[in-house]
């Protein structure tokens, strides 16, 4: 009769450790966009799919999920047809959000009147896509994003280079945070004389440390660049130095014969970023990385990755500057730049290193037994809680081994065990299970109590 | 060929204020149950549509957002049979969240052998259902539910009654927290000797504020229904005075000539309860009210209802204790006891007695024009974010109008305009935009700075 119960494949529960672990994560995002005058919103689930089809590609629509619409969905479609995606188009009106940007850009659209521009926003919420799941893919995952939008200024960059490295010093993840501009990439085409080939110029560059200098220049000959063409690309490749050294190795390039507009553009764009984050006390690794390509085909300036230091795992954060996004939506010429935080990447990378917060594993700091003196026991527990210590009061009379068994278990570090002598005489027992102290208090000395909790 | 964007019917987008006033909602109720020890899970929107179908009865698995499968969804479905009942089954597996409950009692079958029992658990996660959408009814809204499952404790109904009262008090909403209990509804309609009729009593019941004495009395004739089995009950129709006195009244009732163990374990819970609950110091009123019969068919103990004193809306938090709710998925005997708070309506109730904190609408806290000096700027409101104020400078050297403004809708309460005297001088203009005052600091006093900002 009963069923098995299980979930859909790609999804997750998250228990009452996980949630507290992931709440960490979102909370200290969500603290640092704050102290940056970014402001939350949400949007729904669901969005018509009109809003989403064609916005990430082809292979983009085929991972979208789409909801049957409600009623007989079924009622006025010619079955006979059998064509299953003009099906699927007329049962379906609605999908679920695959990512939170092209939500963010209808917003931004529909809600034009009200927005005061520049807009900062940031957006905490799950997406959903239909991926074949795998280790460390999901169906279902949140992504965090704050995006600032109507500003091409330089501070915005800057601000949300800062942010990447607010967060990862409060999470004690060293990340490098790796800078390029995509202007550089179109003014590297240009000067090559290839302007259409901006996207294999990259993908070749990307490969520079993986496959070495020869094996680069061969894939460029097989995309059909011309050995002059390399001969201009060549010294991009080995640029070396620091990052001030690396843009102004960039912009004796776009200067030379054949000067890129674009090029110098990008360098300026980078070496006005240079400037304000000497400014800011940035404490990670800041590094103008050529090769970074993320989003090529989205991003107009500015692009970031971050990587961490000290564990193996791909990029735990991203962004760049796009100059049309709600474009597609009617509105054109609003340029915006965003950052995107891969909130179960850094949650790997914070148990790999252990850098979780210890006091995250229990969320119950005083345990009372039940002792049969229950009756005892709730005004003095109402007390503590009015001071904001959670408590609670085992909540049926079984023996103290079972009730000790779920202090250990919620990893409650205190137990406090009154019985009808404790009763009698107006005394709580408090006995600190990780150090064995035990101490008793007059049950209306709370500041005593407080102070015993609040010294481990 | 722009899109005109829009959203779904039923379906709502947050802006800053709205999202801020939400966030206020969810963080306050979040907070009071966790000083109660109550541990947060988060469960997948999407579940197994056998999961859900079947657990809302008929209406209910009608409002099921069906989740079209990926891939060729209609590849291998019969099309030319033209069931569209069946044909969604075929071609849905899955579908979206309909309420918290469900998928709760799914979790803790399937992650039995994980959970420390009693397990206090809230979860606050939003659920679709495909309404027809009215005034304050949407297809996605938010729930937020506590249960404790797995203990058969009166304490555990104190608690969530103490839970209530506390979140309120910390709104400012005065309310009535009313409290049935489903064993006296049985007893009452075993004394009358029509147990299974226990349906039409209580709605019989129920009416009587509206249509008085007779018109109920007529009712529960019209339902087949004795004279005698009316005279019976009559007296639980005009029950009156202090809680204790009604469940005095009740235990004489049940007592009588037919006498009831139901009723008497149900007057015998509520009076342990009200023990209890005079130790606890609630502040809101609480009243024994038998006419309460919110989701009669599931509950087995306590019912519990809470109305806002001061603006007309309908139940704004609800619950009761279930002896069953997990044997559904292979689990019997399990007794729980929860209750949900309404965001949205507690948004309305907390708008309409203007009850939201004031400093709720501004997320920044001092807005720095570009007058031209951003580097100047920059290690200042650094220094002052790692203190904690959120800060913004505008991002574009704009007409100090309309920084003024930017400032203004986002309602900043401080704007520090900093020339190029400033920068000279090392200085720091600030001005309390509400009050007018003016002061001036040196750029390392951020001491002052501080006090000034929250002096206001």
């Amino acid at each position: 009769m009963a069923q098995k119960p299980s979930i859909p494949k790609g999804t997750r529960d998250f228990g009452p450790n996980e949630t507290a672990a992931r709440n960490y994560i979102f909370d200290t995002i969500k603290s640092v966009f704050k102290t940056y005058g970014f402001s939350q919103i949400e949007t729904p689930a669901m969005e018509n799919l009109s809003t989403l089809l064609g916005k990430y590609g082809e292979e983009g629509d085929k991972l979208l999920f789409r909801i049957l619409n409600s009623g007989d969905a079924f009622a006025k479609v010619d079955l006979s047809e059998n064509d299953s995606k003009k099906i699927s188009l007329q049962v379906c009106e609605k999908g679920l959000r695959y990512d939170l940007t092209v939500p963010f850009a209808r917003y931004v659209v529909q809600h034009r009147d009200e927005i005061t521009f520049p807009f900062k926003r940031f957006q905490i919420q799950p997406v959903w896509r239909a991926d074949r799941p795998q280790k460390g893919r999901y169906r279902e995952f949140y992504q965090c994003d704050a995006d600032v939008i109507g500003s091409k200024s330089q501070l915005n960059e800057l601000e949300l280079v800062q942010i990447v490295d607010k967060v990862f010093q409060q999470f004690g993840i060293r990340v490098c945070i790796k800078i390029n501009n995509r202007k550089l990439l179109t003014g590297l085409a240009e000067i090559a004389g290839a302007p259409d080939q901006v996207t294999d110029i990259t993908v070749a560059i990307d490969k520079i440390d993986k496959i070495g200098l020869e094996a680069v220049k061969n894939e460029m000959r097989e995309k059909g660049l011309s050995e002059q063409a390399i001969t201009v690309i060549e010294p991009v490749l080995t640029l070396s130095g620091s990052n001030r050294e690396k843009m102004a190795q960039m912009k004796n390039i776009f200067q030379g014969e054949i000067c890129s507009e674009s090029g110098l553009k990008g360098v300026a764009e980078i070496e006005e970023l240079l400037d304000y984050i000497e400014l800011a006390d940035i404490q990670n690794e800041v590094e103008i990385d050529l090769s970074l390509a993320r989003g090529l085909n989205y991003y107009t300036g500015a692009i970031f990755e971050v990587k961490a230091l000290d564990f193996a795992i791909g990029s735990i954060c991203g962004g760049g500057r796009y100059d049309n996004l709600t474009g597609i939506f009617g509105l054109p010429d609003t340029s915006g730049v965003g950052i995107s935080f891969g909130a179960d990447r850094i949650y790997d990378v914070l148990g790999g290193l252990n850098k979780f917060p210890e006091q995250l594993r229990s969320c119950t700091q005083i345990l009372f037994a039940d002792m049969g003196e229950v009756p005892y026991l709730i005004p003095v527990v109402s007390q503590l809680r009015e001071r904001g210590i959670a408590c609670e009061i085992y909540p049926e009379k079984s023996k103290l081994k079972k009730q000790f068994d779920y202090a250990d278990k919620k990893n409650i570090p205190f137990l406090s065990i009154c019985g009808s002598n404790e009763a009698e005489t107006g005394m709580i027992q408090l006995k600190n299970l990780a150090s064995g102290e035990q101490r008793s208090f007059d049950k209306g000395d709370l500041d005593g109590i407080c102070a015993f909790i609040s010294a481990s």
